[in-house]
């Protein structure tokens, strides 16, 4: 790491934001350097919130120019530490919250222009006023911005119908690490006029430049959406049901979210009002989404598609939502099921996702071999089947020592990821690198690949100013 | 250019394939060289066919060594020139054909795993036999590549449901220019572990590297798709329609294609058994696909949806195809627009792509500008108004010389990209760069982008060795 950043150069990066909006006093840094689940420490001499893009582009040419290492920054909700400073304290960050304005939305050609800085839910608010959908939906929506959900491509629970953030933005404004401005605010659903620069900025966790504004796609609001909660024997069955959902549900499948028992049990347990959906208790369950830009019909669709999944066991019971209520009800289990594990002690954490049709195999394997090596730890795998997404939790045993088990963190990590191997799947399906992952990276990438990474980081960040030490 | 590539090399290179794969012989390489408009004559010393992977690794080792041209080639059916070597011969032209077999199809997961020279319309097929369906559809589906299809990231009509080849591709194999191979196959819908490097070579034009398999989506068969004729007073009463279609449809619309009437009176006039679809003469017409998952009852919401839009003023008259059959005479209609063209005389052609609302600002400014350039000239825009892409092409006048009236094929392009700059549109819609609008691109293109794709270039071929002279 660089040396220690002068009080001469820090007051020229200050000069460029005005005082008001450099911010070196250590309780108002807290919001930017405080990540919220507190397992990264961050330290910087300045806070900078630029009001502008050619603000950001002062920061980044004056960046340049003298070798400072600069850490983006959105809503500070990332999960790998991508957006929290290094402990050493020798790093600039730049706060985007302050580009906040919906520069522009059009139903007819179904787009809106964000700048970085919106929250998800100022976009949602923003498609919803203008008679459409933007379908990204997260548990941080609140204060995560979409700044943020480009630089990681976000993904979250309409992945299966919608896609990933990266299948959602149209065009980018970026300012690149020299200070230059790439203007690519396209509003065109086809443009064959060159490579594709916009997706190397998407997910590249703030490492090759900053995203400062974005053209976002817009769609029609669904008009009828169906809720099921759904018992199933097995994650083979929940599989058999996907596909039988997506050909005769009525629709398109906008969410199918798998959870095991044991994560019910959890949000029963400790969520007050929380309770089960359908009577008796079943192994796995599937919370099932499908929409429909039809007025009506999708209920009965829904009822038989699911009468005829019940005739062929894959599912057991099931129950369609009445209301909007009920569906938030199903919803609500299924938001819970990760906070509710921190009452039953330490719980370990992956992000991983496989193809499709191996979660079912994936999951046999990887529980046996965690239960293998921490007897009496409860896996409790759950996410986004139809994205093969599982967020493989694993909580401690009953009775047993926390930090005695997630000293084992590592060690979990290690057995489980190279089962996501074998599997040819990945050990980061949405959540990014970041610090987190960083020194797996080269485990699990194929060598070419890596280098191609090293070589395109190599040539727009020559002198490797933005968010170092992150991703690569 | 280099110099004429010598006899000892020619040599070498044919070794790697062997004798019968390296084709010399000017009658037997027409079909490589000879593009179906006969506008590009290229010129070659040597065709190759590499048999596998391996082998294409090989010649770009020693091409990379030797500081040889190569031009990949799929099923040679590109327009804008970007699969032709150049006239000079001394560029070695490699046909992926023989790289043809589908590796897997996988229902479950959704995926197909097919190597570049399979062409467009094998892979159809093989989601047909899996009971899936893959969306992108060609003209020239029967001998084009899904090799080609993704170097020119392909677009066609049913980019408005389920977007460019682009969107289509999930996992890439790839030869660098060295020769060493990426196995970037990946199965995972979701995946953020490093940079977005398949959508570099998605759309490359095979300027950075060599696509020999790829894995693609496939999606759910439609069960139900209703296809409606509809005759219309302008593009601005298309859009309010294909908005109405969006949300009142029964389903997803696949396809929202716009063509004027001079364009169904020249298929009328020249092709056997085609006829007007509705009865009266309308300035404009629309072609609506609605699919749906559901079985059945598209067709009554695309009748509702219809009289309301009859009512509101938007569609002056329509019908609703009864039978597969009328449905396949409706997208005959379409599809013959551009080749009966040929039988009135000479004709200008432009790919180009504005923001979806602002096309009928654009077709009555680039109507206005070519008549008046070329007085009695017959604007025929024709296209995919729901993704504001439109092929503005231009008829000769009525009994003028032909040679005459395309000695302005330059200049009129001028004329027509300069208003689709305005319109912050795109110069190359669908049909990619090639040779054919390569020395347009620095007019058009943003100079920090231009900058970034020719750092790329550098980066992943600093000896230039992958189809020069194309793109950039």
């Amino acid at each position: 790491m660089s040396a220690p950043l002068s009080p001469d150069l820090l007051a020229r990066f200050a000069a460029l934001v005005g005082e008001r909006y450099a911010i070196t006093d250590a309780d108002a840094q807290q919001p930017f350097l405080k990540e919220w689940r507190d397992r990264y420490h961050g330290k910087t001499p300045l806070v900078l919130l630029p009001g502008t893009v050619e603000e950001v582009a002062a920061i980044l040419e004056l960046a340049n120019e003298t070798g400072t290492p600069i850490v983006p920054q959105g809503g500070n909700t990332g999960l790998v530490g991508g957006q929290v400073p290094h402990a050493e304290g020798n790093e600039l960050l730049v706060s985007l919250k302050r580009l906040d304005k919906v520069r522009a939305v059009d139903p007819d050609s179904n787009t809106i222009d964000v700048e970085a800085g919106v929250t998800l839910q100022r976009v949602q608010e923003a498609a919803e006023a203008a008679g459409r959908f933007f379908p990204l939906t997260l548990p941080s929506e609140g204060s995560c911005t979409i700044g943020g959900n480009i630089g990681t491509n976000a993904g979250g629970t309409g992945v299966i119908a919608y896609g990933n953030t990266r299948d959602l933005v149209m065009g980018l404004e970026v300012v690149l690490p020299g200070g230059r401005i790439w203007h690519g605010m396209r509003h065109l659903r086809k443009d064959n006029t060159g490579y594709d620069l916009k997706n190397l900025f998407i997910g590249a966790e703030g490492t090759l430049g900053i995203v400062t504004a974005a053209v976002l796609k817009l769609f029609p609001k669904p008009r009828s959406v169906g809720t099921a909660f759904i018992g199933v024997d097995s994650p083979a069955a929940a599989l058999a049901l996907l596909n039988v959902a997506r050909e005769n549900g009525g629709g398109t499948v906008t969410a199918f979210e798998l959870m095991p028992r044991i994560g019910i049990d959890f949000v029963i347990r400790h969520v007050a009002d929380a309770r089960d959906p359908i009577e008796g208790s079943y192994p796995w369950y599937v919370l099932l989404e499908v929409s429909n830009s039809a007025e009506g019909g999708v209920n009965e669709a829904l009822e038989a598609m699911l009468m005829t999944a019940y005739e062929q066991g894959y599912a057991r019971d099931a129950v369609i939502a009445a209301s909007l209520e009920q569906a938030a009800d199903f919803w609500r289990l299924r938001e819970l099921l990760s906070e509710s594990q921190r009452f039953e002690g330490g719980s370990i954490k992956h992000d991983v996702s496989v193809p499709i049709r191996l979660v079912p195999a994936f999951l046999d394997k990887a529980i046996a071999a965690v239960e293998a090596f921490i007897p009496g730890a409860r896996p409790l795998p759950f996410g986004h089947l139809g994205d093969g997404n599982i967020h493989f939790n694993v909580s401690q045993p009953v009775g047993g020592d926390k930090q005695a088990f997630l000293d084992k963190w590592e060690k979990t990590n290690e057995i489980v990821h190279a089962i996501v191997a074998e599997f040819h799947g990945s050990i980061s399906a949405e959540h990014g690198i970041g610090q987190a992952k960083r020194k797996l990276l080269p485990g699990v990438k194929d060598p070419v690949e890596l280098e191609m990474m090293r070589a395109i980081k190599a040539t727009f960040d020559p002198k490797g100013i933005m968010n170092p030490g992150k991703v690569l």
